[in-house]
Order: structure tokens, then sequence, then C-alpha cells
């Protein structure tokens, strides 16, 4: 299982070896991680809280959207971490508001997680699924 | 805003009301809560995990689907609670295998939260979204 990863994601070199994925490091402009059509977005909560306070979220949505209409790419959005860890001041309903948003208005696909290990976990199966239809 | 809840659903009254919701209770076939076109199934992490174990989920899935196609419902699943409490012996990577299914195979509306006060905001984030769409 081949992967492409964002050279400025920190430490997750062994969380993708341990899961089976031979990683080649790149400069990405959207998303984290990518395989085949599958372009995937990994925030930490504290990462996703801030990109909500301060529209980067809408920013992201939109080129995950655009990534979509243009080149028919499946994209993900995976938070790591639980809503009640996060040190951002952000209420829960705005959070959880903006999540709901996520999935109804814009069609994005959101998996949450809470840490690096069940993330590794995600993406195997994601990449295991969209090849048993895709044939990559 | 007024919601339909089954009558099994316990101890949820104090929630709904706490989130605005004026509560009708019976017993529904399909799903837990419902208003307008959205149908939404709560399920508790050990429930969920239990379901995917002994097969429940897969009719569930089933059953949300035809709700789907047959009367064109919004099905949301909401799931409550953290992974890592769960009391069910069933390992990381088959409930988030599950998860992945859902979102991408059964096209399932997936959320998370980590208690059933945030399920409360995720409904009334579903009934606002929803009402401004179609102006239930």
């Amino acid at each position: 299982m081949k992967i492409k990863m964002d050279d400025r994601e920190q430490g997750m070199e062994i969380i993708m070896e341990l899961s089976g994925f031979e990683v080649e490091k790149c400069r990405m402009n959207v998303g984290d991680y990518s395989f085949g059509n599958v372009l995937i977005e990994r925030k930490s909560i504290d990462d996703f809280c801030s990109s909500i306070l301060d529209g980067r979220m809408e920013n992201q949505i939109e080129v995950m959207k655009k990534e979509l209409w243009k080149y028919g790419k499946l994209c993900f959005l995976i938070v790591v971490g639980n809503i009640k860890d996060r040190k951002v001041n952000i209420n829960e309903n705005c959070i959880l508001g903006k999540c709901v948003s996520l999935i109804l208005k814009h069609n994005i696909k959101l998996l949450w997680c809470e840490d690096d290990f069940q993330f590794g976990y995600l993406l195997k199966n994601i990449y295991e699924k969209v090849s048993d239809k895709d044939e990559m």
C-alpha cells in the first residue's frame, strides 16, 4: 500500500509504517494524505477548533469541494482527539454544528478517531475499501 | 421544534427539553428520533459495538437505506461515547472499519459525540440546518 504524505506532517511516519503503508513524502497543496482518487485532511481536535474560529475551515472545505467537482476526488476530513480535551476556547455546540454542516451541506466525508493509531486504522480501512471498488 | 422519540429511549426527555425540543413519544419501527424527513438512530458506543458483532448493524443499515430510497429520508446514525471506554470485546480496527464502510459504502450520515448533552446539540443543529433548506 503506497501513500503520499505531506512533508509537514510530523511524527506520522511510524504510524504509517505500523499501518502497513509505504510513504512517499512530498509537499501537498491540498490535504495531508493521498492515494488513488482519495484525499485526506487530518486535523487534531485543537487544529479543527482553531480552523473553525479563524475561518480556515471554510476555505479548506471549498478547496476540497473543488477537488471533488474537478477531479472526482473522494475527500475525507479526519478529526483526531476528543472534544472534551480541546484547549481552544470554543463551545461544544459550535464544533458540533460545524460537523453537521460538513456532512449535510458540504457532503464532506467526516470521520473521528481518538489517537494517531486509530487514524492509521482508518486510513488502512479507507485504502482497502476503495481498492475493493476501484482496483487502484 | 417538535420531535418524535421512540418510547423505548430512556432518560432522554430532559436532554430533549434542554435542547429546546417538544417531544412526542411513540413506538418507532425505524430509528429513535424523527422530524420532517429526518430519521436518527442513536447508539451508545457499547450498543454500536454489540450491533457490529451480532450483525444487527447490517440489518439496521439496510432498513435505513430503504427509508432513503423509498421515502427520501435523510438517515443519521449518531454514536454516543468514546471507543476507548467501550466494555464490549471488539478491537478498534473493527469498529473504525465499520465507520468507514458506513459512510463510504452505505452513504449513511455518521456523527459522533461524547455524551447525551452533545447528542442534544447535534439534534438541534440538524433540525436547524434541515429547516433552513426545506422549511418544514
